[in-house]
């Protein structure tokens, strides 16, 4: 049996790094390192661009096709995102023969622990949300007494609250391009409470999700390969995703993984100079609190020295704060860059600062809305009227969408008849999120070749791996990277989906995998015990044997059978 | 009283001006002419390029301001969405001050005929649609008896249907990045429903409305400005805005307005040939059916030229038929592109076509929930796939606008509960459109100095006007394009927002403006006498006096008062 999983496993390796080769392709960029960001020529530099040029015109002409990958974009062409990257599609068509012969393979699910989607694998939507929601969606309801048996009265109350806010009480209309203005306010409300400082709806961008928010201030700040963006390394690819989409300069730093994944000033400065050295204007650091992948929580003296940093170097802050509700251990708390840099006496004049927030994270988790907003501040008027400009060809964001925003950042209250069920959901919520995390850690941190951090917020672990040489010999050989191989033999055995941790970035030499603790509780002790025993084998075929220990006439070889 | 609105239009016209007027900026780029967008040098070219790199590496020190118009993305700064431009946020400032001061202005409310959003001017949403909606957000409420006394059985059935066809019923989770496959193969029944053709929902990608597709398109094919997207002019700005943002060029060609905006295949390829010329590579062709802001819908014969020309010339056709269901006239009817090239034996592997749709417009109107679709054929598998990554970067398109997406393609049929009165409000919208559109056809038609084609489709009239000389001197002098100048004066006197036309393009020396059919019937006669009393009144201040008819003694000057 262990030999024909192994066989079948080396097969689906082979046969999914070939489908992943592209003849025609210049060979995708992995995960940018920092020296490969910053001096390899972009596609979009000149001599790149001659290239293409040359290629375009034989294929303009009848007769050839009019898009091949000769053709297109070759930013598109460059960019990766691992999080729905080739494992995804690999356990999407697995998922598809399991469906066919369930008898096919060892397992009889596909567990998605690649992505932070909470609702995909069984969270429950939070009732007073979804319960404003379907009322918005048809206001005829609000009208008729037979709604007062279905939906909380402080749920009718919010909806009929919801309504006044949106003019003529068009849930069907375009809005304003920022958001409705009402339901901007209301967020902004939520923000000033969370803070204890001023926040204004005029400053709130509504927008499906915090990506299309993320992408519009890409597209605001890269002018060329030549603007450069500051971001953790390891990364949500998000990031490198859209400054390779608008042909900008991926500038990383490194989070320490031996201070549990901490942000240190001095690394930032660091590369902040040494991308000046090469002529990269850098114009902003993403910041991601609560880490992705590394699920770390900053500490508030480090925030200040951040903000610090930003204001000394002319830096955009772009505070990636989606995961705010996230927080999973006791001595740490969720700050906003905005309450730190307020609280040590900076104005809306002195430091542009963006704050990117999510219905998809949190307790709530909801995904499918594609919810979000960015509070945009410390811009001048005329530069904020060209991001309302970007912000309008896209018209406005979802009403729905814009309506859960408001909810998440103003839940039910002390005294409204939701309230008490509103606080066992979320606790529930939130304190099985913690238990997974601790489960999942301790399950990690128990096994040979694998140490992990802690997870103090946010979706994700992000175990390292040390993989003895035979494993690395055995994924270079089948033309894949190290933990890459790893992910991909643990989805042939278990059905398990985890992002390798080269699709975030990782320092050099060393290997990781991202993976969400979002299966629901009843089902973590069978995913360690699945996992173990991959890994254990795993272990067992690659194991390194010092001279020093190897049995005398044992090959290494022979000992990886 | 008419010297007073005059001479408050007057000093309204300049404020407007003034705020628009930006010194640091580069003069934004009026609506592209086809010399001037072929042949002026894009600020993304090279020699642009290296000025704006040396201001940058001034402002990147410490105490500047990080971010202004100088160092900001050129591309962000150039291009121009007049639909939300600067009329509407006039109008947004007026709207404002008449809630403070309802005696302020000459008029009670602002009427927004700048944009195709039916549920703001008080179209209500089709109720079926609305409680499928509702049920699939709460979908608790599906185990409860009492939910029968609010919503019909077709609906119930409905969304239990598609909760079956989302994985785990979970409509909180990310979907395929394409859209939950259940919904794509609904809405490929759909299409193939409505054009007696096959069509897969593989080739589907679902988006926050079409406006999304249309950018990952143009972000796939544009690599620079050399590349360049044959549009129609006028056409809906969202095009130019996109081609502008990911650095392409803009090729128009002209809408023949004597013809009915006639697309003539001639003009396209004397367009494509000039381009050529110039070392564009054009690598799509963009047709608007039924035409926005034109409202022409195309004739078969017409549409099967257009293929040929794609296919003989090599390009993606880009057919954005979001106004399918907005015909008004008994002797056209919408094919879509897909039709008329299978029609004709063209399979997928013969062109490759993209066709956007949308929920927002059509009988439904459903601006605000941000749904929509593209269909994608004739692109080979590996430019597919990056089509799809592309898409997967946002995640997925949000899902309440997925499964409106479906209803859309699927709306109640014989036999359902709903299906009456769901004919009934459907045929009450579109044919109260189609009265509405006719009589401000002829509203527009009896003015002097107006000429205005039929709308035979989409939600709009594009007038021209026959601006007297005087006025056009009055516009100079004001500093702003003659049609921008009336339509800030018909807003002063009325209240009722239009779209100049320079903010469509339109043929040199000619002025129009775009007027939507959207205000609800009743207002229509209202509106009509609103405009008409401004209009005469503005051609009475403005009227060219020839030598022939003006009376003896009398100057033009001291006629024009």
């Amino acid at each position: 049996m262990r030999r024909f999983l192994t066989d079948r496993a080396r097969r689906a390796v082979a046969a999914s790094l070939r489908g992943a080769t592209r003849p025609a392709a210049p060979s995708p960029a992995p995960a940018p390192a920092p020296a490969a960001a910053l001096s390899r020529p972009s596609p979009s530099a000149p001599s790149a661009m001659a290239a293409y040029m040359a290629r375009t015109m034989s294929t303009s002409a009848a007769g050839t096709p009019p898009v091949s990958l000769d053709t297109i974009n070759p930013k598109v062409l460059e960019f990766k995102y691992a999080v729905r990257g080739e494992i995804v599609t690999h356990a999407q068509n697995l998922e598809q023969e399991l469906h066919k012969n369930p008898e096919s393979l060892p397992f009889d699910e596909i567990l998605y622990c690649n992505i932070g989607n909470p609702h995909s694998l069984g969270q429950q939507p939070v009732t007073f949300f979804r319960e404003v929601l379907s009322l918005c969606d048809h206001p005829a309801l609000l009208d008729k007494s037979e709604t007062h048996a279905l939906y909380s009265s402080d749920a009718i109350e919010r909806a009929w609250q919801i309504l006044e806010k949106i003019p003529g009480r068009a849930t069907g209309a375009y809005s304003h391009s920022q958001g409705v203005k009402g339901l901007r306010d209301e967020i902004a409300a939520g923000i000033a409470a969370r803070d204890g400082f001023h926040a204004s709806g005029d400053n709130i961008f509504l927008t499906d999700g915090a990506s299309p928010a993320v992408h519009m201030m890409m597209q605001l700040l890269i002018r060329s390969e030549k603007d450069g963006i500051l971001c953790p390394l390891p990364q949500y690819p998000l990031y490198s995703a859209s400054i390779a989409l608008h042909g900008g300069s991926f500038v990383p730093y490194f989070l320490d993984e031996e201070a549990g994944w901490g942000l240190e000033v001095d690394e930032l400065k660091k590369q902040l100079d040494e991308a000046r050295s090469k002529g990269i204007t850098v114009r902003a650091l993403v910041v991601i609190n609560p880490g992705n992948p590394t699920g770390q929580v900053l500490a508030e003296e480090n925030q200040k020295k951040i903000v610090e940093f930003c204001k000394n170097e002319g830096l955009v802050l772009l505070a990636d704060e989606v995961y705010q509700e996230n927080i999973y251990v006791e001595d740490k708390q969720f700050h906003s860059f905005k309450k730190i840099a307020r609280s040590m006496g900076y104005t809306d004049d002195d430091l542009p600062l963006v704050s990117f927030q999510s219905v998809s994270k949190g307790y709530y988790g909801e995904c499918g809305k594609r919810g979000g907003y960015m509070e945009v501040t410390g811009f001048n008027a005329d530069v904020r009227e060209q991001i309302y400009k970007v912000a309008s060809v896209n018209l406005c964001s979802n009403i729905s969408g814009q309506i859960l925003s408001s909810l998440i950042m103003n839940p039910p209250k002390v005294g409204d008849e939701s309230y008490e069920s509103f606080m066992v959901e979320r606790d529930g919520i939130i304190s099985s999120l913690a238990r997974r995390a601790k489960a999942l850690e301790e399950a990690f941190n128990s096994l040979e070749g694998i140490t992990c951090n802690k997870a103090e917020g946010a979706m994700y672990l992000f175990p390292r791996l040390h993989l003895p040489q035979k494993a690395i010999g055995a994924a270079q050989a089948a033309g894949a990277a190290p933990d890459a191989y790893y992910a991909l033999r643990l989805l042939q055995a278990t059905g398990i989906v985890v992002v390798p941790g080269s699709g975030f970035g990782q320092a050099p030499g060393t290997y990781h995998f991202r993976c969400t603790i979002l299966p629901q509780e009843d089902k973590i002790p069978a995913i360690i015990s699945r996992f173990k025993e991959f890994h254990e084998k795993f272990m067992d075929e690659f194991r390194d044997v010092s001279r020093d220990e190897a049995p005398t006439g044992t090959t290494i070889e022979s000992r990886g059978d």
